[in-house]
């Protein structure tokens, strides 16, 4: 069977949106389109990018995906089966090109009974009366019936020909709780494949949860059983263990091709560059014997099994490294290397900086080269996402002085300018040398924050190895990140910080509701 | 269907044997025994222990443990289809009261041709010899062909149906490079269950490799296929994206044993201590949302879901944190709380420790809670990892002193007791205050080490958070380990560093052929 006569799977992304609801996995607007940008470069074909009424924020960076990419890929908001929710969504997609409205309402009997107090005629009425308000003002329809995978399969049928019937393009059946197994959810969509009269008007599409594991298994299966589109996340990323992961689904279909007998649209050397750039900007990050993603995924240690490769790769490989864009640690630049060939290396590396970025990114390269002798991939990609989403800062660190050991208490002296034209310089004590310089950063600024996550990434290893720490801190009820990298921790520390205060600094507008809902 | 008409799947840990042979992960014969020890208690029913033959570390380890828990559960030694392969299990596992020998040798044709340039009638041959020969010596014996998911269904019959003749009582079917689906393996199992005459005299297992993310899955769907026996890893360790997880796969059973008929011996409140263990031992941090252990997996964000949950838990949780030993950020101690308080707290959290142990680890939380206010249990579970495996220690830190900043040459003072009863004194700068330190430590020990891994991980949150460090070391080609725990991160780092340093200096037996093997 050739490429051409396979079905293409619809990949719909929604990282920035179940993805965006994991604990501790709230983006901002920058982030969001940094994100949604890699995800159109990927070949992603639809993105949901966030659920407009959930707050004011979330309706924001759905406009501005929508304005910036809805001619690249299908922009999708989401909505309770509310008339208000439809029409926030609605207007927040406005200026897409391409644009879809996902509907969801709860159909198995332990939501009806415990979540909606509805009964199934409520069920099937609210849902007919739902899709068509949402057609009446957008073409591209999707409905899911929540909790799909534990709904009784006659009731799941009746609601999905109901749902068509009234104008959903495209039916998504969630395994909203992560229950299902793989041969059980072939029989549901096989099942409404078969007894569902008008289900060749729309796509069906999958959208398991991973709570046992299973949830790229249930959705290979559904494709097997006749579904044409997957929801997933990159890493995985989702409410609690999270959504079928969108790289492992790609690589299966990729790999087993023979045996899927479908295609996807997506990049697949893009795969392992846009998961390390959402590792970044969430914080979330990726086990090391994570499939296709996972820095140990390539990695070979047996003896027995070395020798296999030398061989012939294919003993112990199936995919290659260069197939998901792996970047290795490649000696690639030293200080003597030039702009030209760091471009060059950050383009191949996947990231695409307009002509300021790059030569910011280029200074911080410079001074980096300075105190280390080898930049590996795994730097520069460091000091891109360094820079990513950056905002104007209100104070920048001119100098800071730690001393610290056991019998010694902790003091930091840190010197900030601030862009009012003063510098600022003050002392504290802390538990440990980091936390006096957070002290004394908090007691020039005057922001008092609380630190939620603290990480420390070896960016490379070896003893002048960069380290990137990326903290989270809570201020007057918001979550705001930073991320700094140095070959000092304590200065990392320090910048890390400081940018989350600048953040938190910045957001002089009010915030909304920032409670967040999903299926 | 009740528990008593349910088949019992048989679990086979191979956490100390595929999952050792993690690039990164290998374990010295004190952090095996305490994994042996967890694993034990946790219901496993087959610990596959190691490679008798690879090293002579891995040697010792199955002796020790073979000898500790031998009568508490199989205890399973690998070999090659090679006479002194076999013979050294049978050594090694002489003293377990229940031991099996685990013989392998690749069937597909890819491995017959470029590995081992064998034909299948040489392939059937040597099984058959080996497996007679293991028997002579080991009543319980399992084969493996590995690569059996790419071989040829009716050579794979036929191998199979040799083995069981020759006194195999396990047939494991491995998916070795990660290659199966769920459907396509569950056709691999019935086909061996309907097609090999004398199936009924083994027990079928699997061996299921997660690189397309499907271990789990495909292991499970060997289950439905009449496989009774599955092999794991915790954390699914293992090559590259490593083996099925052995709590997924364990939890899916429980929580969908209405669907698979079929329970295991596993105590599953206990998974998530031995995660813990062995994710602190190996240095392997669990991805946020991985699923059963990770930190999010009983987490819940949304609003909407949050709603569901308050009225009744079963709307979005199939199991509940408790099911799985899940420990949260409880508060349990202060600095007031007594000796007795503690050994309970230690306990209930899945910790068996001798008195003396105990008092180490009680003196040490007495000195924590003089620096921070309230002690949770992750703290506590962090002070008795850190005391895991403890070796002695030829130099401690009696103190230290570190000065660094921007503009500053970041500089360290260390003051070190040694075992002779001197103090050794000096002094070295570096990139940043935690190189200066572990220069000044390399320097007084006389020992120098190419720094492999750097980890940092909040143990809780908030200001006055302890962080654990661990740092990996590669020493005369050898890598040490070691780990520190302070609210001061240059603290924990310099103890890290020293533990390790002290691991290579009391390192003194030649060291064997390191090189591993695997299936």
């Amino acid at each position: 069977m050739t490429a051409d006569n396979m079905d293409t799977i619809t990949i719909f992304d929604t990282t920035l949106r179940d993805g965006e609801q994991s604990p501790g996995c709230s983006m901002n607007t920058a982030e969001k389109l940094e994100v949604a940008k890699a995800l159109v470069e990927l070949g992603v074909d639809v993105i949901e990018a966030g659920f407009p009424i959930a707050s004011p924020g979330d309706f924001e960076a759905v406009q501005q995906i929508a304005r910036k990419y809805g001619d690249r890929a299908q922009i999708c908001g989401l909505a309770r089966c509310r008339t208000e929710d439809i029409e926030h969504a609605r207007d927040a997609l406005q200026d897409a090109e391409n644009a879809r409205i996902h509907v969801f309402l709860a159909t198995s009997s332990i939501h009806r009974k415990f979540k909606l107090k509805m009964d199934k005629e409520e069920i099937i009425k609210t849902t007919v009366e739902m899709v068509q308000l949402a057609k009446s003002k957008c073409d591209n329809i999707e409905f899911s019936p929540e909790d799909a995978a534990r709904t009784e399969l006659d009731f799941l049928c009746e609601v999905v020909e109901k749902a068509i019937a009234a104008g959903a393009t495209t039916v998504n059946i969630p395994d909203t709780v992560g229950y299902a197994t793989p041969a059980h959810f072939h029989t549901v969509i096989r099942t409404l494949k078969m007894n569902v009269p008008n289900i060749d008007q729309a796509v069906i599409s999958t959208h398991c949860h991973n709570d046992l594991g299973l949830a790229v298994a249930n959705s290979l299966s559904a494709v097997e059983a006749g579904a044409r589109q997957v929801e997933c996340t990159i890493n995985g990323l989702g409410e609690r263990a999270g959504n079928a992961a969108l790289e492992e689904v790609v690589m299966a279909i990729r790999t087993r091709g023979d045996y899927y007998k479908c295609k996807t649209n997506i990049d697949s050397t893009k795969l392992y560059p846009t998961s390390h750039l959402v590792s970044s900007i969430t914080g979330m990050r990726i086990q090391r014997n994570k499939a296709v993603v996972g820095q140990n995924a390539f990695a070979h240690e047996a003896g027995i099994h070395q020798h296999g490769m030398l061989q012939d790769s294919s003993t112990y490989e199936i995919m290659r490294p260069q197939d998901v864009g792996f970047v290795g640690t490649n000696l690639v630049l030293g200080k003597h290397s030039g702009r030209h060939a760091f471009r060059d290396r950050v383009v191949s590396l996947g990231h695409n900086l307009d002509d300021e970025a790059l030569e910011t990114v280029f200074q911080d390269f410079i001074e980096l080269a300075d105190k280390k002798k080898e930049i590996y991939d795994a730097d520069i990609t460091a000091l891109v996402e360094n820079r990513v989403g950056d905002t104007h800062d209100h104070w920048t660190i001119k100098s800071f002085h730690v001393s610290s050991g056991i019998d010694t208490i902790p003091t930091a002296t840190v010197d900030l300018d601030c862009e009012d034209g003063e510098h600022h310089c003050d002392a504290a004590i802390g538990d440990g040398p980091i936390d006096a310089v957070f002290k004394t950063l908090e007691r020039i600024t005057g922001l008092s924050a609380r630190l939620e996550d603290f990480q420390v990434r070896g960016v490379t290893s070896g003893k002048d190895a960069q380290g990137e720490v990326s903290v989270a801190i809570l201020h007057n009820g918001k979550t705001f990140r930073g991320k700094g990298v140095s070959t000092d921790i304590i200065e990392a520390s320090a910048r890390a910080y400081l940018k989350a205060l600048n953040r938190a600094e910045a957001e002089k507008i009010p915030g909304g509701d920032t409670t967040r809902r999903g299926v």
